[in-house]
């Protein structure tokens, strides 16, 4: 396929994945992970699957510094110029700026998608087709765009987006961006025809997004805009003034920064089997199931009267388990985690329990 | 304290303790490991406390030949000559007749007490006093005795003696042994005063045990009769013999093959703090708890919501669980056991399953 070189992707992958803790870890969060037992990790996954559209030179990755020799161990062939490393952690929003100013150095024509690097597609043609039309859109249209998936059930974990009546294929203008809802508004969301999972996958133009940052957060803009000409294309001036600067930038998400505010949002309604592996219940539900409906990553289980369970153990380990039913047991560097599925939304306060009590290594 | 020079020891550690995987290995058995994380094994603790009452050099431990090595390392003051390495297993009574041949070859006059390495017993003082009592009993009568526990509870575990009236300060004529009860029974049993706890602790002089295997299981004196003259005072040629002869003998326990035909039993009444650690629920119940009531074995714990369980892991790691209730949670050489506790008596064929689907490596 014919990759457009002024088509760029920056994949951020500086979360730790706490949700999935002790999993996901602080020193080696889940995005570095082969999560589903593939022989990949989630990263190198998004890196393959945005290389068939955008030429692999322009594939940037951000990440907050202490994974810089894990990006640079997984995805060998990028060079130093294409791993942006945070120094401190500003949620979306400065990050996106930071790449886009980044980008429009050195292709001021160029558009980008922006992508997390923690989910999963399994539909990697569908991907790629909506990608491009997604491109074609923001080539020719002064548009943010971003990739609305089609709801298969009436989920409470994410955020929405209603839309208006399609200007293009597939592409409309978004009406409202909403907050997680209730089950009951969800149903009602999903019913509708209207709403549209929230993605996080965003794509622009280096000028749109630049100009949308400008009008929408001028903190942020003001912090890039006072670097001194040819900062953003000379490395080391770049990794100067990064450290220096970047630290300033007020923390926000782009969907709160940019998305909820501009008048040119889009979304473009996708469908290629999409899970944003947001939580363990959301990893049970997408992955195979044995005849007593347990999941088990990586591991040898031997289960009594359990169901509904999902078992995930870093390391060689025998699970031996009776009378459980719809739990999450994960055991990795040092910490074994019991919890119900039902309660997963409190594991982020364990974890700060943990550390509390007993240190920082279980981070 | 004066310790007589004809009395003798043999301990009995040659068991897998199965009902405590994957915390009791195969290759690890429970009286190996410093099981309740006082720096001593059960072994040690064994040896210790009985060094109070007999000679040192008068102490035998007997097991299967592939802890040999475990033994060594955990009693570096004793000889060769005192442990005694089983080729086979032959359950108790072929064990505890080698035992008594081997120390009629040294002292004929000898008495001796027999004991398991894998209980605990919480009040030594009284168990030295105990023992005492019963030593000079046996060396005054024609008599096999048996330490019989005053019940604290109607405990379904245990196999109860019923005793006669007393003949001597403590100690009863045997009047019946009686198999593990309901609880229905059990209580009957406490109530009435007359039944005690099967504890596996015997005393007897060699004369007297000789004399009942030779009456009551003639096939295992037998074997032991065909020994050249000599050879349980010759290491080697012991040995030798044991290596070629102990296979041959029939497996049985002491109980039934002796105790419950003779008709010289008797049974002391003590009270000394014993409990058999047989079962993950008994060692809960004799561990303090913390203010949850969960026991931990060696580990850090974090618990929500959970309450009653047993958190038993070798090696340093962090548990941290949510909604579990009466569970055993041990994790111990490359095996995790989640399992309540009132299922703890399927453990046994857990084992076996994953013996059978995963190797031996699990055993």
């Amino acid at each position: 396929m014919h990759k457009n070189r002024h088509r760029y992707c920056v994949i951020m992958c500086g979360g730790i994945g706490s949700r999935f803790w002790p999993y996901s870890r602080a020193r080696l969060p889940k995005q570095f992970i082969d999560f589903l037992g593939t022989g990949r990790t989630l990263l190198q996954m998004s890196f393959e699957r945005i290389s068939t559209v955008v030429p692999k030179e322009n594939i940037l990755v951000v990440t907050n510094r202490r994974y810089a020799d894990l990006v640079r161990e997984q995805l060998p062939e990028i060079t130093e110029n294409q791993i942006l490393l945070e120094p401190a952690r500003r949620n979306t929003a400065p990050c996106i700026a930071w790449a886009a100013w980044h980008i429009a150095a050195r292709d001021p024509e160029a558009s980008l998608i922006v992508s997390p690097s923690d989910h999963v597609i399994t539909r990697e043609n569908d991907f790629e087709s909506s990608v491009c039309t997604g491109f074609e859109f923001v080539e020719s249209h002064d548009a943010l765009l971003t990739l609305g998936i089609e709801p298969t059930h009436p989920e409470t974990g994410y955020g929405y987006i209603q839309v208006d009546d399609a200007i293009d294929g597939g592409i409309c203008k978004v009406k409202t961006f909403t907050e997680k809802p209730d089950i009951e508004l969800a149903k009602v969301f999903v019913r509708s025809g209207e709403f549209f999972w929230n993605s996080g996958i965003f794509l622009w133009s280096v000028k749109a997004i630049r100009e949308a940052i400008r009008n929408h957060v001028p903190d942020i803009a003001a912090v890039f805009d006072s670097a001194p000409e040819g900062t953003f294309a000379d490395h080391a001036a770049e990794t100067e003034f990064i450290d220096r600067a970047f630290p300033g930038c007020v923390s926000i998400s782009i969907d709160y920064a940019v998305m909820e505010r501009a008048s040119n949002v889009y979304v473009e309604t996708v469908n290629f089997g999409w899970n944003d592996l947001g939580t363990w219940s959301a990893l049970y539900d997408m992955s195979p199931k044995n005849r007593d409906s347990n999941v088990t990553q990586n591991c040898s289980v031997l289960t009594y009267n359990s169901t509904g369970n999902i078992f995930a153990i870093r390391g060689e380990k025998l699970i031996v388990v009776d009378g459980l039913k719809d739990y999450i047991v994960a055991d990795a560097d040092g910490v074994l985690l019991i919890c119900p599925k039902e309660r997963e939304q409190e594991i982020k306060r364990m974890v700060t329990d943990a550390k509390v009590k007993f240190g920082d290594k279980y981070e």
